[in-house]
């Protein structure tokens, strides 16, 4: 009989998964295996550790269900879902993604260019405009802006009762120029719900929750790679510290202090209001 | 401000946790966090098998509750458990720990040396004895032995409501020679569970979920190391696969088939059964 050694047991696995018919599952879970083994091996991981680990994940299972995902926090706050976003990151330029966060739901009410979205919600009136351009500079027509954020409590819609259905959320199709325009409130830098296994997570690792304040976007169009990223506010104080390492350079615009109260009245708001424009490029399929 | 790229997003997470102050916590984190990120750029991860390991692990947080570990079974089909077995097994010697499976329960009836915990159950008669020593070789009075095994239909007692409570578990205290010593029916190769993910993950590994015939042991004294093993049937024909790698040479043993009627009679059974000696060594502290 071959007895399992520290020595030979991750070969032992490797050709227990020999039979993966599909290659690049293979290939996937091969350097899986590969990686987890060499980590346990690498620290000498003890029964203890080995028992934290489970223990977290089945925290994490717990508080985990249909309105909140600590997988894709504890992802998300490992720095893995960046790095996933930006190895899929159009290799041809265009838009860098950025992550999809807990917070999406499907659905949002298709509003006309220029709504203004603010309805109870208090903050800083912003204007949010841009144009959805493929690669080579042509607009594009009809594209799908979704987009969500905090209200100024920090919190999501789907994270506060308090806030009305559909709260700072919106889809919009662009116009004949690839142009689009909402009127918002400025969106705040918040901290990732740290109740959770997550929370201990950061605890221990000595780190804060902030995210920088940011605006959330999937835009989409016929033809064209789905997008996923958002907009940061380029002065936020955590913008060098997202906790959640979403922050691209190419993503952090300013938001531009407008004192005007002829150009506020245009978009029925007050003065001061923030001007923030944004320009997406998609690729082409 | 400085730009997260796949070549400096891992120093990036790394430099955010570098305030953990526990000093083994930073090095497991790390290690982890470095090993993660390396498999992600190995295979150069794609959104959708991202999405497909997340939905694994939510899944698997929702099959797994307080009589069901799936992150355990997730662990010990990737050979993760074993290993981590292997590299805290005795450095010093005496009998090797194999994994604990998602099947224990604490509070197990103490009973009596030489109890028959048939019962009503099927199977082949089998007597189970042995020593606890050690690792000098001297005789261990009062340790626990605390065992737990399969009916004949491969399921345990808390997976099947037709198995009165506690069925083939039970607890025992060594006498002033080490010896302890019960009667049950022959433990049998069965699959682990693969109605969940991880039978879904065992499907595309082309992989089989059989488990070689086992007595789940966890011994206990006074100061001395616990240990957590499994004593194997060497002629069972998955002894070399087992699905969740917990096989060692050293806790393989014979399943000796008496047929004397009068030894039989010794037990209160009948002829043949099986007889099964296996000592323990325990680590002192």
């Amino acid at each position: 009989m071959k007895n399992l050694t520290e020595g030979n047991i991750t070969d032992a696995v490797l050709k227990a998964i020999d039979g993966t018919k599909d290659a690049r599952a293979k290939e996937v879970m091969s350097s899986l295996i590969r990686h987890l083994h060499a980590f346990v091996k690498d620290v000498q991981l003890t029964q203890d550790e080995w028992e934290g680990a489970i223990e977290y994940l089945y925290d994490t299972g717990q508080i985990t269900g249909p309105t909140r995902n600590e997988f894709i926090l504890t992802s998300d706050t490992l720095g893995i879902s960046s790095l996933v976003d930006i190895i899929n990151s159009n290799p041809d330029g265009g838009t860098e993604a950025s992550v999809l966060g807990p917070f999406y739901i499907e659905g949002s009410k298709m509003v006309e260019i220029g709504t203004n979205l603010i309805g109870d919600s208090e903050g800083e009136p912003t204007v949010v405009s841009g144009i959805v351009r493929t690669l080579g500079g042509d607009p594009i027509e009809g594209a799908i802006i979704d987009v969500w954020q905090t209200a100024a409590n920090g919190l999501y819609e789907n994270q506060d009762p308090e806030q009305p259905e559909n709260n700072l959320r919106c889809k919009m199709l662009t116009n004949k120029d690839g142009y689009y325009e909402f009127t918002t409130i400025k969106p705040v830098s918040y901290k990732v719900p740290t109740d959770g296994p997550v929370g201990r997570m950061l605890d221990l690792q000595g780190r804060h929750a902030w995210r920088p304040s940011h605006l959330h976007y999937k835009v989409s169009a016929d033809g064209h790679r789905n997008l996923i990223t958002e907009v940061f506010c380029e002065e936020d104080e955590y913008i060098e510290e997202d906790a959640v390492f979403g922050v691209r350079k190419s993503l952090a615009v300013p938001y531009k202090k407008i004192s005007s109260e002829e150009e506020a009245k245009k978009y029925g708001i007050s003065s001061p209001f923030y001007r923030v424009e944004f320009d997406f490029e998609l690729e082409t399929l």
